[in-house]
């Protein structure tokens, strides 16, 4: 790719992230929630961080506050330095966030720097790195709208405010088809090209039975079902860790579900609104869709030997199956998934919401972490997570693709994640 | 006191609580730092929510908000409501703090409009109870500066900002001297009159022994040499539970002593400075107090029998010495304890350092808690806490006496406390 | 004390520690329930590594075991070299109980040879220690009872057993009256002479103000009066602390107490049998003491300023009032309080239960700790704990005295604790 | 297989848990050091509560103990009634150990009734059920010795015994061979018939790519070699939750070493000696192995590419390679892996030590768990836990085969847990 085009790809995604900032009042850029949820001015000054490391690793200026700055935004690279504890984003008052933005201003200057004036011989690492910060930018711009929602539902039920205005919909849920895939050997991982993280390589051939899948995701109607017939209250659904989860977090619903006035509504960007039966059900665990899954299997003969997908099965069916133009990403701005109506094209694979699947997240046979100072970006977390597959209405529509694998661990909630089923 | 007099009084001490604030930025209003701190937004908030129970008790006027923000500012008064936990006031994001702002002023509009149109019948109780409500705002005010102290001190050394210019001293320190006092049956408790807590009544006899009392605070200097000689090292030093506290936190130096180029220096509110070897040494546990005094007893026979002194050993001293005009309290601005200079008037009793007594916080015989709905102020907070005696360099002067009970677990180390010593 | 006399005694306290374990089986020689809580094994392990110590101090035999059962034994004593962590004594198989029982064996062997052949010169600080650790272990006699109580409750109810047969009773408890007391000026501590713990030295003046006090402890069916008022569910009643643990440890009752078949139940150590109204409320945390207390002053003028006792007004009635000659030690085998009759003289100050009193545990002023390697053994505990008094229906009688102080953080509840009031 | 041969299995596996108990002391059975490990009695009584369930099932005798002893010995059945919390088996003391073996007896009795008066149409079920009882009750076999191990390792160093003598070796380890294995696809699961968990169906094709494996486990000289090289103390080689488990459980070595006298010792059931560099290294997380793994790729060309082995290239060697006759079991009474020799037959794969793969545990496609009492046997476990292939050295040799999976948190240790490594 040459300078340019990467040049102004590169302000498209920095100017992103400063745009979905704008409808923040100064207190949101710096509360960290959870341990999990990082606070906004980290986010900023993280993804810049790692821009500061192509800098340091290809020869670009150096700032004097390189330093101080790489002691706050490290996330978890033991090989680049000290850092601070996860859990104390949140308590570090300064820099203030102006002083972050100076910090980003002053990174995508000697990045502009760099990139003109950086040798021909050097270019092609240069350039995958920078792409590499900027799919790593764009995580975190998918990260920041499930953290802002996070963040303005702590707040006490008067002081909650939307990010977004509301679409209506009245869209019905397509009926649930079953389509058929033909199993056998294929080729797995980023066999398409183009960008891809170490996770999706080597590719690697696998074999599949024959597999039938659903046309969508299920339904809040159908997740209803669920709970109206005790589901978050029958261990035997459960896995075991799940059904410890579930009681130590009372767990008696999705997140951001609220009864009120003996109706259900749930908490979105755009504010508190009724539950729509026939839009994808999600912010669930693993566990709860595992648990929806058990149950199912025993409400009748077409049920029977359903399960959630392994994320091959997934990644096959998205292989072969066109692409549905209705679907919800970042551009979007739905900010919720949204129903698939009956005949639309595709099946609902990319967009909307994240897709649990059956797969701890483990290692392709062969894998091999990125060289150098990014060796530690994924490897180093495959244990006790699993996969999810096809992104959300909360990702940039660029950044997906059949083989991209993301992962958490089955008890997050706080992601738009769903599911659906399969059968053989 | 006359209405004017009170309003005139209620209007200073609302001021004096936001011009405190005039050094913050906006980042440094809603951190949470530790769950016993609270967020300064918080305490302007919570400030004010008490005078809006004074309104609602005394048919004030009572505004909408009223209720919402009853639940995020009620501290600990069951009898007032459901209220936020504690431990979740640094995750609230909305209000912000502007619109903390406006709800204080509507606040002062309402009590200004309840002082002027209260009946003189009713009176006398709104008046008891708007001085209550000052009094309380001025412990929070106190509460401010130790609260940001501990905020600005998490930020990594290279971000760490002064709150006010450092006010240089040569000073030595007065030479230990012991001053006798007379014991027998005496009189304890709020026996000036004037404003008191209810933990101040009633006043009662009590018999002392003879006593003497060292002249001055503990120094800097004096508490060295216990750090030298092993202090933090020797089990036999401690009370169990302060040892137990020792080795979890890992203290081996009162809170905010850093070790820099082989020289101790301080974090205080003027920035990070060196230790002064003649001021008085603060920001200790009550367990580091005792240690030091086990340790002590034991350095020859001027120390053997020493101990620290009972909070009544205190008041008969205070209340039988002149008050040093050369204490610092919060107008003095030096936000640091200071030495006392030789051959001056006066104990260092009142301002400086907080001090820790030998006794747990418990109620004078026959003490009955506040009517009404300020019930809950002090009664049930009396266990397993330490008594401290004096106000500090960040105490309000006026706001001092004698009889004046301060009261905070025996870990508790981001107060301005110190100590001195007894004979008998 | 002369030699004999000591040993007779000596003899006598070691073979009770023996008796009191014959019913037990083997398991129930090394479980520890909870942290607090030692194993069977242990308790007779320890009193004679306390012995063992002496031997060591004043030259008597040592024995190549005394280091390893040093490290098994030692409680608490950092002067006394390294020892295994309190929570890992119930995890300990090896030495077996039949070798503790050999060990036991060679302490007393060696203790007999001591007696006989130290010096008269030594003989007085002999003598003073072996008397210490004969009241020692009479401490751990007690706790015995309680802890085998505790551990005997931990078993499925089918598994249940008493440790002793049941002693009905059908006496009614004697009404309530008040007992006048005159204050002024009195002594305090073991101003009776004879044995004492340094924490009850040294003796000292106080005043009090005259006090009127119950002439027997609340009862079972005074205490279901708070209960079945909500005592446990009004925060309003309750110290803060004593609020977090009721709620934290789901407390709706005393220990011990079980809902059967609509009525109360509780569980003795002659097994679970039905609740006497009559008797002494137990096995209480001093919160529900104080929490009561809370109540019942506002039940009524009688009540009005009713609180619990200090120490000193405790031990003041104590020396001032004569001994009830039915009142419950160890050797009347009740294993429970019992009701005191009306007319009954005394005020069952000594035995039944320990009194919970309002203060926490502090030191006398002037206080100093045992010389030498028994410089532990009170002073480190000083420190966020209430203060008992009175001894209970499994204590040693000749144990207690009117200057005893018993000591238990506040929210324990495994000893026979209640508590009466006074007024003022 | 007819009753009669059942019978006697039975009474064989019921046999063997009694014998292997004869060297404990009555103290041994009732301890649970941790809450993963369950005390001797426990696993005594619940194999046996599991065939009362057959009883129950199949229409057996029920007895009147069944119900309290079933709350007792149930182990996680919700499907099957209340149960103790499994943290508190080690808290109970009654039923004594003489008790649950009388349990034991009666439940022997009526499994004999019912083996001898069961209907021919009832019986294949019968059948059924006591076989997987039997297996079940070898699975606790294996457990007991693993338990015994670390509890007499919890002893002060003085008094811990061994269970067995030792075995003497000198046998040195054989030189690193690659086997070669080629892929394509296979058959997994149980395809060889006879006995088999839920979990090693059903049979299924999946392709592998061609691989080499190791010739053996590796050693303890091999592992030597990473911790001389700081393979403990660097980050880089480990994965996240492995680094945090090995800061907060301060490992540096493998469980049951101990450096003394300057060499490094192990504690084995034959008490504690010198570590054999030649034998497998055992007692590993698989953290631990993964991080050996890291470290070793760095270590030349030969190891580019080597990694653990899935549990499907280990389960295909196994099936493709002769048994070794010298490996151990818990009949061969070594009770720790021993080296192979040079020139042995075999790999070393069944017996001596269970071997990590990469692999979580996940459910084959088209799994389903037993019908049901059982149905929670094996499936609600399938979450954030990895598989071992192969046995042990206390694993009963008919126990084992190629397709049996073991499973247990990548953080646990006190397994007979070792690895090897494949390449690609």
């Amino acid at each position: 790719m040459d300078r340019e085009e990467v040049m102004s790809r590169y302000q498209a995604v920095r100017a992103a992230s400063l745009a979905m900032c704008q409808p923040l009042e100064p207190e949101e850029y710096r509360m960290q929630v959870v341990e999990y949820a990082s606070p906004v001015w980290w986010n900023l000054g993280h993804t810049s961080w790692l821009f500061a490391q192509v800098l340091r690793e290809f020869g670009g200026q150096v700032s004097e506050e390189d330093a101080a700055y790489g002691y706050l935004l490290n996330s978890y690279y033991a090989g680049l330095g000290d850092k601070i504890p996860r859990n104390r984003r949140g308590s570090v008052t300064r820099p203030t966030t102006p002083e972050i933005m100076t910090y980003r201003d002053s990174v995508d200057r000697r990045i502009q720097t760099l990139v003109c004036e950086t040798s021909d011989e050097l270019w092609p690492s240069v350039c995958e790195h920078l792409l590499i910060g900027m799919h790593h930018e764009q995580q975190h711009q998918e990260l920041f709208y499930t953290e802002i929602k996070l963040l303005r539902a702590q707040n006490p039920p008067e002081f909650r405010v939307p990010y977004e205005d509301l679409i209506e919909s009245d869209t019905e849920a397509a009926p649930i088809e079953w389509i058929a895939f033909s199993g056998g050997i294929s080729r797995f991982g980023n066999i398409e090209g183009g960008f891809g993280w170490d996770n999706e390589y080597p590719t690697h051939q696998r074999f599949l039975a024959d597999f039938e899948m659903m046309n969508r995701l299920v339904t809040v109607g159908e997740y209803l079902e669920f709970m109206e017939d005790g589901g978050y209250r029958n261990e035997l659904f459960w896995l075991s860790n799940g059904w410890t989860g579930c009681q130590q977090n009372g767990w008696n619903s999705p997140l951001y579900w609220e009864m009120k006035n003996e109706a259900w509504h749930c908490w979105t960007l755009s504010g508190m609104r009724s539950l729509r039966p026939q839009e994808p059900v999600c912010h669930l665990s693993f566990y709860e869709a595992d648990a929806f899954t058990n149950w199912k299997r025993r409400q009748g003969r077409e049920w029977r030997g359903t399960c959630l997908p392994s994320e091959f099965e997934w990644e096959l069916a998205c292989r072969q199956t066109p692409a549905n133009p209705m679907a919800n990403f970042l551009d979007t701005r739905s900010f919720h998934p949204m129903a698939i109506r009956s005949g639309e094209k595709g099946m609902q694979l990319l967009g909307d919401a994240w897709e649990w699947t059956v797969n701890h997240y483990e290692p392709y046979p062969g894998y091999e972490p990125y060289e150098g100072f990014l060796s530690e970006y994924n490897g180093k977390f495959m244990d006790n997570q699993r996969v999810l597959r096809g992104g959300s209405c909360v990702s940039e529509r660029s950044h997906l693709r059949p083989s991209y694998r993301n992962f958490w661990p089955a008890d997050t909630r706080f992601q738009f994640s769903g599911f659906r089923l399969v059968r053989r």
